[in-house]
């Protein structure tokens, strides 16, 4: 251990051991690469982040900033001779205001706790990452984060007002408002807010909320085919029904959920559809939804106003990423495809898959397009990780031959940084360096992450 | 008339006819220049706004970007020696999805027309500024543009999903997409919208529909002081009720209204709320909104959920700014408050309205905070004119100072730009000028517009 690592950070400095370090190293991304710090940094307030910029600045160190590492494309892995500034010591919600119907939090709270703290005041912060309850909102708002919730009420870009921010200079900048409404100047808060790190650290946001919703009426209806399953949700948007959640899991996931907690699907079910309702008359809603999904070739439909029997209802969602990750190592992808496409992704990963001898399950949000092919495979045969990552870019490829993003809501980091490029035009690329030079010009923050490189 | 002005602009030259150039040389606004243009180009397509940005880059013009003309802050206004780029012809629909729900359309399409043409695929598109029968989508884009919709639904940036762009060197960028959710790179798109022309022309816009919503139910509801009214706002907001439009109008306001055509409102009216919604529960929704506004001291109280009488009880909105335009020259303004602050906000205008000896009516949308005092003078006078500006900018200073935003959605222009070096901190006006510089590092594109001067 260094010294000259140990001085000049003041109280920010977390630890420089090793087996802490190591900890604070990585995400949960794979195919990615880190490095060990050179220290962890745990800065208290704005002003010691900013203390940690510029001394990061003043020695010429990378920054790379991490909520609570449970991102999944490596935007948080530690980057050789970088420092690790963490935010979890930043973890106080500062206010929340039930008229304005904003809070005011620091990066380092947790999302749940967030959704928590606002139910007490009768408000709603709908953002939900699957790792809700140890995600932090300042990760959230740093790689664009979304959730089951996001097919009515939008992800966590939806809800970000204002922004506090640390620059690479060591300047504090606040940007965006707390009311309502408000366009003096360009948008910089959108712009911070999905920048993964490579513009500033977040050190405050600012969040609307919305009034807390009624208790949901629950569906799920099991499918034969496919085509139906899509023509369901294509029926479903087409009637405007209001639903809070709409999500589908193909046979292949269904498979790995009997396997290891069998709930009864009939082993002839190509595809399920879940569905949710918060509205005032979610009943109605959810009742519309049955009918359009037994219209379009369901085979079975259950509904529940009941709140634990919605749950039930719900399990086999939560169980989609447990019951695939028995079956080996897994890559989580995330693209997202027009809803219309949906059943020609899903189609076409099937091919994948047994093209590579592969178990690939799809999930996803039905409502919104953005699914989760899950790639399952052995880490320890080399030929599989190839096989792997071959399919993990075909199906990025035909993501964006439908249309669709190369990513939906875990953002680009590593994992995808090569595939930026081929999303974007080359004035799009053009522009996202002149905004990086623009905001970090000796390249310290997170570099090497999210944009495209050369 | 300079030939040189004629040539080498290609089929996209409209006119250098002086007569021409100036009904093409300023929006709406008041206390901002304007200049006349060298040439008034207007483009028939996207190439042809890219030859026009590299030609204009060679001469060394500025280029100002025009939509209807429509603008309230000086943002189209020709410049001295610029171009004025009319997107009129650029009024192509090019598509609507009903299963994705977005629409693609160029920047000159009519506002009211998309929404019309939308309505006939059984979708909605909401944000609808006053002027929504002659503004453009592109003008709407490009300055941030809201309107009564915006409460429940949110303003144009929030439908905005992906722009075409031509940028100050000629390349067209695409930025965003036309999935419901995508997080590849930075979100351009969001600082390109409400950039007023500085960053890039906004050459064809991706916009998200809803569906189209049940038809609604109305209320008004008068109020012997503002306090009442002030509370009923904010037990509206704290009940939680779904309305579409919750808009507010002080007393100055309906006197104004009350002279030029009788509706009836009692001479003791401190002011009154309107509010509709098209929920599907909407008579609900606005049963429970007009009991709130009774317990919190309303006098008269109606509700319609009949179509015709909620179009005569919202008739008091519509004429209210044609109602105090009768009084006199007009400055509309625009700040946005925290709904709870909506009363101070109104207190304060009365107060400087006596003060400076002018008639200042306010009304606006409660649902938001965003308010529009309009303040009466005589364009004749010198020291009205000086008195006028002096109102304006203690009512910009009182919204401040209010927590509010010196403009909520007219955007800054030339009108406000003296004032967001007051809103914004030093690093952010750093930001933005470094933003402008890496878009437009020969200042070309609106120079002097928007963004914080030295």
């Amino acid at each position: 251990m260094d010294d000259a690592n140990l001085s000049g950070w003041g109280p920010a400095l977390l630890s420089t051991d090793p087996e802490v370090m190591a900890s604070y190293s990585r995400d949960q991304s794979r195919f990615t690469e880190h490095a060990m710090p050179v220290a962890v940094l745990a800065p208290r307030s704005t002003e010691e982040v900013a203390e940690v910029l510029r001394e990061a600045a003043r020695r010429g160190l990378a920054v790379v900033t991490r909520g609570a590492g449970t991102g999944l494309s490596g935007g948080a892995n530690a980057q050789r001779g970088s420092i690790l500034l963490s935010t979890h010591r930043l973890d106080s919600i500062v206010s929340i205001d039930p008229d304005e119907q904003v809070a005011v939090v620091q990066p380092g709270v947790i999302t749940g706790h967030l959704r928590a703290a606002v139910l007490e005041h009768g408000l709603f912060y709908p953002p939900d990452p699957g790792s809700v309850d140890s995600c932090t909102i300042g990760g959230n708002g740093a790689t664009n984060a979304r959730g089951l919730c996001c097919g009515q009420y939008g992800g966590t870009p939806d809800f970000v007002r204002g922004l506090e921010g640390g620059l690479a200079d060591g300047s504090v900048m606040r940007t965006g408002r707390r009311t309502a409404k408000g366009v003096a100047g360009y948008d910089l808060t959108s712009l911070l807010v999905g920048s993964e790190g490579t513009l500033g650290v977040i050190t405050e946001i600012t969040v609307r909320l919305v009034p807390r919703p009624a208790p949901p009426t629950t569906m799920l209806a099991t499918f034969g085919t496919l085509a139906a399953a899509g023509t369901a949700v294509q029926q479903l948007t087409r009637a405007g029904t209001r639903l809070s959640l709409l999500e589908i899991m193909d046979r292949t996931t269904l498979s790995a959920i009997e396997s290891m907690s069998p709930l009864g699907f009939d082993t002839g079910t190509a595809a399920i559809l879940l569905a949710q309702s918060d509205d005032p008359d979610s009943a109605s809603q959810v009742t519309l939804a049955a009918d359009l999904c037994r219209a379009s070739g369901a085979e079975d439909v259950a509904v529940s106003d009941d709140g634990r029997e919605g749950d039930l209802l719900l399990q086999a969602r939560r169980l989609a990423l447990p019951a695939l990750e028995r079956l080996g190592d897994w890559l989580l992808d995330d693209v997202c495809v027009p809803r219309s496409r949906i059943v020609d992704l899903i189609t076409s990963v099937e091919d994948i898959a047994a093209r590579e001898g592969l178990v690939i399950g799809v999930f996803g949000h039905a409502g919104d397009g953005n699914m989760h092919p899950t790639i399952i495979y052995d880490e320890g045969r080399p030929d599989r990780r190839v096989a792997a990552l071959r399919a993990f870019d075909q199906i990025t490829a035909r993501a964006l031959e439908l249309g669709g993003t190369i990513t939906g809501e875990h953002g680009v980091g590593a994992l995808k940084r090569g595939w930026l490029g081929t999303e974007l035009d080359a004035s799009a690329v053009r522009a996202h360096r002149l905004v990086k030079q623009a905001f970090d010009p000796r390249d310290v923050l997170n570099p090497g992450i999210a944009i495209p490189g050369p």
